[in-house]
């Protein structure tokens, strides 16, 4: 071996803000992920795969954090051997890649061009408990297409998604809103452009958070928060705050009084007709679908932080309560959201082209699932042949290729085999149904034992003396029977 | 709208060395990882996912080309406000974060841990026609056995695993070597360590490509390669050489023979016997299993790159031959590798663990299906219903629905409908089975067109008068029947 110099060892850990996941978590997310890829699928959407790492220059500046436009992404310069290399990042959505791709290839594509795509993105955040700057999206996207029709349909193929994936009509609710009635108010107040208007739309932002009292505040002098330290308010007066306040607050009982509030509420502004007339289009396409209030509903509350949305924007909210951490009762929150965004693909072709889509968090998709206890079943381990006899491997391995060929999840003990103890530690440690043990006697009598591991545990755990003796947890049959015996103990475990 | 700067438009272009998958294609890999996961999983493998970055420092320096150490990866430095922040890197295989990961968790896995890994990793290396800097990786490892049964096992499982994505018997060849032997030849010439050896071993990695006569030279004085440059060689005499030389071609008619070569290759060292060793018990666990010198076979000239392998080494070839961009034809060649690291999890731990595992090229094994035109079925497009009247767009997507909610893939033309032959253009880039047709008058009498746009295709590219009047492709039904004739249409494509 070639010397090598001493060095301090490297920490095994990934870096911060990232994390492993591990069997049953992979196949839960990985089953999540084909059940809405079915979905948008049957919706007529294509897959698109785009690569992690885009150029910084095609990725622009519509970064997730307004208030940071040149943070929150990793990237580096590409060393051309000179200085002028290219500068690369992660993407950290998948709707920049799709802006670029439609750019790049519109001559090729369909249009509308329909696609979904899933995979991770990446932020350069702080990370904190809970926050990874690796998360996993699912998006659906209509480019080409300035029919509110698309918008609507998005809206419904959500609401498909979220029921399909398992959360009931009920446990869900998708709000819609729109931005040109929000720049119809502004432009009412004469805030259609400028610092003022961005700091008012951040501060709308935070609207569900602190609630109408909070905005008020943010709108005029400042507000002290929770933490403790005061947050600086844009400075209107509470005259010029009132109609941002009306139309937060505009959403009444039912879609056809929440429009005609919104109406008021925008005035003469021409943009703002135009986006309640978009609204209304929407309601009027969902309804005639069948999709109820309870599923789908305008609510002007829902801004969303993303600086390039243009017309309708929605989210999808789940209703239903979990504890959190310190074991308060919570509402789950935002799963999913989306909206039209006619810019983004312009700023390639300088040709503006509608588009529309939706992104689900399907981490926190699953997170609340599994909140619920309606996450996915769990899947068996393998069936482990133990080592009794190592010059006799061949036949064990024999065995496991037997079962795998029965369609048995199975394999042979591959660790030291001395101390059989530890065999049967790691049958119970990969959650073995079952455990097949051939020593010598055995195999000289042509048998085998097999061993309920499954019964096994419910028996040490709390059955009487009698139920131990009525139910007996391990079997001798003969060698010819190993599938068949082990096939019966499985299923019967499936079944009860 | 705020002012925006004028700013030069960004190319719409991903990186160098980076592409997109559209639909089909997208669909063709993820079939195949699919089937891959399901052999892996069979074997009693748990899926393991770990992030896309790692510490540089945990990744190590056992990057795929040895040539170049310190280079190949995509790295940037964390910026933590001050010099100090951790380097960061794409993982540039899956075989290193497992490393990292069993160092991190293995007081919690169980040992031996099986695990496998599917996705991206990344080379930063100079692109090339078909030289991408993102590529799958498909990966099985067992961790913590020294089993001879280990490696047996991953290149039977490895056999399955090509049979069951559509490589049949006879259009592969798993070759196994051990460098345990090869080390066991290197000292016997007294080269057992240092810079002479490295080149030694460069030098067998090129066996394959420049064959005995080629190495004799490189083992040499050097060589004049197909471009006309000149390869300095190692500077062995000739007689230095030949032990290299008869190791390589010790391959034999029969496992046998094979062995008894190496035998004698090896001489008295040590290690060189233990390996040939190795070598004969994985041959026999895997005739016991009945796997055939025609799909696992022991060759000496297998060498593969890497530096960390330091038992078995293993590659699966595919053995057709495919015609090359030239039309020339040439052996596909590998599409799978792997080995035993018994050092890996040391760095993290100073504790060798001994593991073993494979590597599967998913996008040359795709390329190679598609090769042999067994590539994956393409799936159907939608059902298009098209838009007559704007106004009526609710009834279209209530079409839409019911076709959907009957298991058929549909979706309104959400294009301008202005121009009802680009919604045919339309379906027809979809590759749209069925397009629906429903205006003013259909309305009115109750009816909907159906176009079979597939038989429609057909028909226009040949057929005769006769059969164009016999072989009506547009037919008109009630608006009840719409699904069932949709329906009726796609099984007959599906079944002809």
């Amino acid at each position: 071996m070639a010397k090598v110099k001493k060095q301090p060892r490297p920490k095994a850990l990934p870096p911060k803000g990232f994390r492993d996941y591990f069997g049953e978590d992979v196949r839960a997310r990985k089953s999540m992920l084909d059940a809405i890829a079915a979905v948008y699928h049957q919706y007529g959407f294509e897959a698109l795969e785009s690569a992690a790492v885009e150029t910084v220059e095609a990725l622009g500046k519509f970064l997730p954090d307004v208030d940071r436009p040149n943070e929150g992404v990793f990237a580096w310069q590409e060393d051309d051997g000179k200085e002028g290399g290219d500068w690369l990042a992660l993407r950290y959505d998948l709707t920049a890649p799709l802006a670029r791709v439609f750019a790049q290839h519109r001559n090729d594509l369909p249009t509308p061009y329909r696609r979904f795509a899933m995979g991770p993105v990446w932020r350069n955040e702080k990370p904190g408990p809970g926050r990874f700057r690796q998360f996993y999206q699912c998006d659906a996207d209509t480019v080409g297409s300035a029919s509110m029709a698309a918008d609507a349909e998005i809206c419904a193929m959500l609401a498909d998604t979220l029921e399909t994936v398992g959360i009931p009509r009920g446990d869900y609710i998708i709000r819609v809103n729109n931005r040109k009635v929000l720049n119809g108010v502004l432009e009412v107040m004469g805030l259609d452009a400028g610092e003022a208007r961005d700091a008012v739309l951040r501060t709308i932002d935070k609207f569900d958070k602190v609630g109408e009292a909070g905005v008020r505040e943010l709108l005029g002098k400042g507000r002290l928060d929770a933490s403790g330290a005061y947050i600086d308010g844009v400075g209107l007066t509470g005259d010029q705050a009132e109609p941002v306040l009306a139309f937060l607050t505009s959403k009444a009982a039912g879609t056809a009084a929440t429009l005609a509030n919104l109406r008021a509420a925008v005035g003469e502004s021409p943009v703002g007709l135009e986006g309640v007339t978009e609204l209304q289009t929407i309601a009027d396409l969902l309804s005639a679908q069948g999709y109820g209030p309870d599923q789908i509903e305008i609510d002007p509350s829902v801004v969303r932080g993303l600086g390039y949305y243009t017309g309708p924007v929605y989210e999808a909210e789940l209703t239903f309560e979990i504890l959190d951490e310190k074991g308060r009762k919570r509402q789950f929150g935002s799963v999913a959201g989306g909206g039209r965004y006619d810019d983004l693909v312009k700023r390639f072709t300088g040709q503006e082209v509608p588009a529309t889509g939706v992104s689900i968090g399907v981490d926190r998709l699953l997170a609340a699932l599994e909140a619920k206890g309606r996450g996915a079943s769990k899947s068996a381990g393998p069936v482990v042949v133990t080592v009794m006899d190592r010059d006799r491997m061949a036949d064990y391995q024999i065995m496991v290729a037997e079962l795998r060929q029965a369609g048995i999840r199975a394999e042979v003990y591959l660790g030291n085999p001395k101390n059989f103890g530890n065999q049967l530690k790691y049958a119970d440690k990969r959650a073995s149904p079952v455990a097949v043990i051939e020593g010598g006697n055995e195999h000289e009598n042509g048998v085998v034992q097999i061993k309920d591991l499954i019964l096994g545990a419910k028996i040490a755990e709390n059955a009487t003396l009698e139920e131990w003796k009525s139910l007996p947890s391990q079997y001798e049959v003969p060698r010819s029977e190993l599938v068949s015996k082990v096939r019966e103990i499985i299923a019967l475990h499936e079944a009860g």
